[in-house]
């Protein structure tokens, strides 16, 4: 029997769920242009917020103003990038075939899935939790949203819910196409994914996090797609050509990228592979001064703070691991190490993420090993190579790895900086997310909400203006099997 | 511990995946003329084996010849669509961000997921099956595709294994890329989707199989896409209007659709709903006049024969079905039969489908309860509405309704006869399908077996040809988020 308190967040759950599943086929059919000016109105309320927003964003992250300033208009973007989208019209795909003599008129198009459940990133307490990419690509789609605050931000995220309310009731945008709930510990998150009304879920956090929802997702007696975009170790591979000949302004670049925000990015790079050679000693000492001199500051909250403490005290603790640098601040500090190829190979443990500001540098033997830890690991979000001409003519196999392994292949720059743009991949082969086959960034996100649905021998006046002959919108479209903007 | 039987299964699946994952880094490479050529070639050889293809799979599934010949058509035609698909090149969806102050260069591509595993349908020996659209589109997309032979056309498959097998010989595919793997029993099936090389799953057939596969596909340590194909009801609305003006016509049409191969088809009308008026009494009369003239034939196997004559006879004896004609041919015979909206409601059983030539109509005592019947349905391929626009005037919420539960909404028209067309959508809702966001039939159902790719910063000359400035391929991209086919 579930405790009253059980029974009072399963309540409100299906509550929510409900009233979102009432809205999904209104919300599903309003005009791109409400769904537009919703999408900005949110952007208008959230900078309306001013510093009261950032301020309580810093109590509860300890993430600093510059930063959060930063998120908040990273986060503004994109809900007006999707508006624009909606604006602009041909996300939805539309593909028409005229009928004839052995085919029935068809057009199809994407509509939403229905009810979204998003859970907010402790890391991105504005771009990637209440009003985030996930909140706001699902809303694009015409999916209503539910999102469970992160329990390490709850003020903040009621300060954004406050937002996409009053943008809700200034657009009269229908009642449950948001809602917002507050975490109660790990029964919410649960009652969420398994409610019959959700049609999918999207999550940023961690392997374990992300794996125990979509296990309620795929138990489920309707199983439903979970993005759980769940973080990785980011390889960076330092080539012998590029070390050699820019070495120590590549330890730089790499210690700002390790370094920057505490090293709390699901795209830091906490691994590095290169080929043993005096070069590559002289960059790990490079690096290691970098880090030694870098700037501690406190994590996102107590829990990572110990997790990040923990799990780099069993790294430096591991056979044959070596400290190669280390802030000498108060704890949490920065730190780099390294380990030979065999050492690493030997041990998966030096295979997993340490989220925070650690990187681990593995000294392969020879070309062949360095293909062989490439090759080890798991999915990623991002693989990087620092590599001149030379490096890639003599490894070749390198790019096909990355490109085996990753969501984003970098070259020649650090991983940590993800662009919002229609060419951006954000996501890749588990366990980096739980689908391989969406980005969780740019304007394709929208695609894990929606689905594709075809109306045969319809008459004009009864299909969704998209698929009309007149082409209403003028939106691109796939018109026997040739894309055009003209009218049928 | 397994079997010595067991045993020999795992081995050769083993031996199978393990070479499907050596060749997929070299396929998802090769030349988009060779992945084209290749598809050409199976489809000629698959012609090449004349009437010894046709009269082998009349043997095993008691499909007519005419069947069989239209379903190879089905499937070469289905194979040369890949392969101009290819040539054409713009399903990769390129999309090119170049270099902003604060955005690095992006480009975005498709790239194959890596090994698929394919299950054939026993309904579409040719089409469904060992060279039908699931491997049709992973070989497209480049992946090296294991087949698992259907136990109820092992002949049929090996035969077009074979074709196959010559295509790549004739075409110097590299090893790998295509194999087929006899059924020994349950454990094959098994062993292939939760082998570490497969990476993704096609199937077709029953919700029970499907359901199995995607739980094994979901419990590995690492989760990977299973698209199924499970079927449906496909429920066809008869409309007032349209019943009392065209009655006896509409119901020529859809005793055609269910009986049409013996009922054997995903997409057969499986329910009917309808307003208890006279004008759909007389309907549900000259229904059952065509049912009962129409000619019975062997089903597929014994087995799914057997499960038809059970299944019926349960509904048939269900509370408040009636019996409205039933062909007097020798068992399994094609049947129709009615029941009132309240028996419907209350009893779940009746919107289970009955593989086979059977439909159920749901006499309706008024609009509301019509719409609440078609509501308490689970998702579906397809919903077909027979209607004059005065139905859909004065009933707006049955399209919502429709474009909610199903993959393709029929207005006037049979469900059965699936176009391959870029419009296309087969898929659907669970139960219908998996995951409703992809099509197995048309060209976007290549989708399923690939993900993005992003490469940031990268020069021309690493870049795959669909990426460079210069657009060699001649292809639609997405250049700084608009659609062109220029070169940069």
């Amino acid at each position: 029997m579930p405790t009253n308190e059980t029974m009072t967040i399963l309540q409100k759950v299906n509550e929510a769920m409900n009233c979102a599943g009432a809205a999904a086929p209104v919300w599903s059919q309003t005009a791109p242009e409400l769904r537009a000016r919703f999408l900005e109105t949110i952007a208008a309320e959230m900078e309306a917020l001013a510093s009261d927003l950032i301020q309580t964003a810093i109590q509860e992250t300890n993430l600093d103003e510059a930063r959060l300033n930063g998120e908040r208009m990273r986060t503004t973007g994109q809900l007006r990038m999707y508006a624009a989208m909606l604006r602009e019209g041909s996300w939805v795909e539309a593909a028409i075939d005229t009928a004839l003599e052995a085919r029935p008129d068809l057009r199809k198009m994407y509509t939403a899935l229905g009810p979204v459940v998003v859970f907010g990133a402790s890391n991105f307490p504005l771009a990637y939790s209440t009003a985030g990419g996930d909140t706001a690509s699902a809303l694009a789609a015409g999916c209503p949203v539910v999102v469970k605050a992160h329990p390490a931000h709850p003020r903040t995220s009621l300060l954004v819910a406050g937002a996409i309310d009053r943008a809700a009731a200034a657009c009269n945008v229908p009642e449950g196409v948001f809602q917002h709930i507050e975490d109660e510990g790990f029964e919410t998150g649960k009652a969420l994914v398994v409610h019959p009304q959700t049609r999918a879920v999207g999550f940023t956090g961690s392997l374990s996090g992300g794996m125990a929802l979509h296990g309620y997702a795929q138990q489920r007696p309707d199983p439903i797609p979970v993005f759980a975009e769940m973080g990785s170790v980011n390889p960076m591979l330092v080539l012998p050509e590029a070390v050699s000949k820019r070495g120590e302004a590549i330890a730089q670049a790499c210690a700002g990228s390790i370094t920057l925000g505490m090293g709390q990015f699901c795209t830091n790079p906490g691994l590095m592979l290169g080929i043993d050679c005096r070069g590559l000693r002289h960059f790990i000492e490079v690096l290691g001064q970098h880090i030694t001199q870098s700037k501690s500051a406190p994590m996102l909250h107590p829990g990572i703070q110990q997790s990040y403490t923990e799990k780099l005290s069993k790294t430096l603790g591991s056979k044959g691991v070596f400290l190669a640098g280390q802030a000498d601040a108060a704890a949490p500090s920065a730190a780099v190490a390294w380990v030979s190829g065999d050492d690493f190979l030997q041990n998966p443990h030096l295979h997993e993420e340490v989220f925070g500001p650690f990187s681990l540098m593995v000294l392969c033997k020879d070309a062949a090993q360095l293909a062989q830890a490439l090759d080890a690991l798991g999915g990623q979000l991002t693989c990087s190579l620092w590599a001149e001409p030379e490096d890639l003519q003599a490894m070749p196999e390198l790019l096909d790895i990355t490109r085996r392994k990753a969501g984003r292949i970098v070259l020649n720059g650090v991983p940590t900086g993800v662009a919002v743009a229609p060419a951006m991949t954000h996501g890749g082969p588990f366990p980096a997310s739980t689908d391989s086959r969406f980005t969780a960034v740019g304007i394709h996100a929208v695609r894990r909400w929606v689905r594709p649905v075809s109306f045969q021998n319809f008459t004009d006046d009864l299909l969704p203006d998209e698929l009309k002959n007149n082409n209403v919108r003028g939106i691109w479209r796939l018109v026997n099997n040739a894309w055009t903007r003209d009218d049928i």
